[in-house]
């Protein structure tokens, strides 16, 4: 599958004063959250500007976390915005996986893996991916060798 | 009305590296945060055990803030435990105004005050106070002016 | 003094599912969080990119919150971006009054007044406002009613 | 190594309406941020009641993250406490591994594995764990089987 015109998904995240913690880098409980914001972004730029908010209260699906990894590898400061790129990685039958990469500056600060399953939203029950998601992520997934 | 054994209620909060901004103490916009903690502590201690989540999903019973006003007078740093002292100041037909004065070793370092009103929760309309709030409520207000 | 071309400071925050508390909006805590986000990002604006972070670490400036008040009259939101205007309402000779607005949708959510100090960073003393502030913010002062 | 009389460090963490999402859960990202509160307090109570606050500032010494994972395997609500196991896993020459599970009436709600390194605060540089650290942690590691 080629996808030659395709940029990366980026959300930039305007790190500040109040993120961080006295050794004046972003306190490491604000970066999941950063990270949850991207991905929270990457629904909303690929459903029509519907995040969890709205997918959950108009179309009722959640999108529950049941795993997370995060290697940290350079500190997070507001000296420079974070951008988060935020690629799919895989789609299974009722889960799908995220990478959200943060850099500054041109600088990896971080790589997380992120995986997420399908429910119907009113009775928290897992549900397959609906066809729409489906039709949508697939084109999008990458490779988790890619930069 | 005398109230002669009373103890102002207190809710404790341990304050961490995390609530703090590279000043090395706790970021302003924790405090209000620390002050609604303890007034939720406030609640579940009256309410038996009930705080916001419950008087929402059990009792349909909101209490939305329309107004904080807080004045900050020394640092938090997570040195000492943070005592919140929780007391209401006024009881109207739909409104309840709370005080929360937060301590530390001693030293007055921020007092709030908090005023909500009664909603029916899943209208979020406005209410009077129900019966069981005024009746326990009435005997633990305070005067604005007692410490 | 006239600002005939002068369109007041507005910073766009985007409000997510995980601001939201079970009522399905910003929790109440979350609002003078965005506020002080609102006023670090005016300073941003201002002062050629350092927000507190910067005005600490590399101007040795501090400007802690000694009050603030917060009237809530309508809720937040992820259905729309949140637009917080800041001004500037007044300036001391050792303090600045901002106030936020909050508004989604063109419907105001909140109304903020703040007071800061202006501190020596490294020593947290008082210090009267350094004469390029004054230079900055003079010209920016409104008067509170002015909408 | 024999250890009969040991109970595991167990942190109590007071979930609250303000930590949950629209779902009526503790919002994805709390869960980290409760994690690294247990792993504090984890600290607090076997170093004197130094926490990273402490450390950093008193005795010159970081613990920054480089790694964390975790699995989700039941909601977090407010309807009980959250019970945070935190016990050492593993005391590299430069690290230390944390295991934090978090429990709610029984039920196992997440299970964090968190990864620092030693630094030496005031020049974030990589250091070998301290002698009293070592001393501190070793009768205290666990086997990853452990529960």
């Amino acid at each position: 599958m080629t996808k030659p015109d395709q940029s990366p998904f980026i959300h930039e995240i305007r790190v500040t004063w109040g993120d961080c913690d006295p050794a004046k880098i972003a306190y490491t409980a604000r970066l999941p959250w950063f990270a949850l914001d991207a991905i929270n972004a990457w629904w909303e730029d690929h459903l029509g500007g519907d995040g969890w908010f709205q997918m959950e209260l108009d179309r009722n699906m959640g999108t529950p976390f049941v795993h997370m990894s995060l290697d940290f590898t350079s500190p997070v400061t507001p000296r420079h915005r974070l951008m988060c790129q935020v690629d799919p990685l895989k789609l299974g039958t009722t889960s799908i996986t995220f990478r959200v990469i943060g850099r500054q500056d041109g600088v990896d600060c971080f790589t997380g893996r992120f995986v997420c399953v399908f429910t119907q939203a009113d009775t928290f029950t897992k549900r397959p991916a609906p066809q729409e998601i489906v039709d949508i992520v697939t084109p999008l997934l990458v490779s988790p060798d890619a930069g």
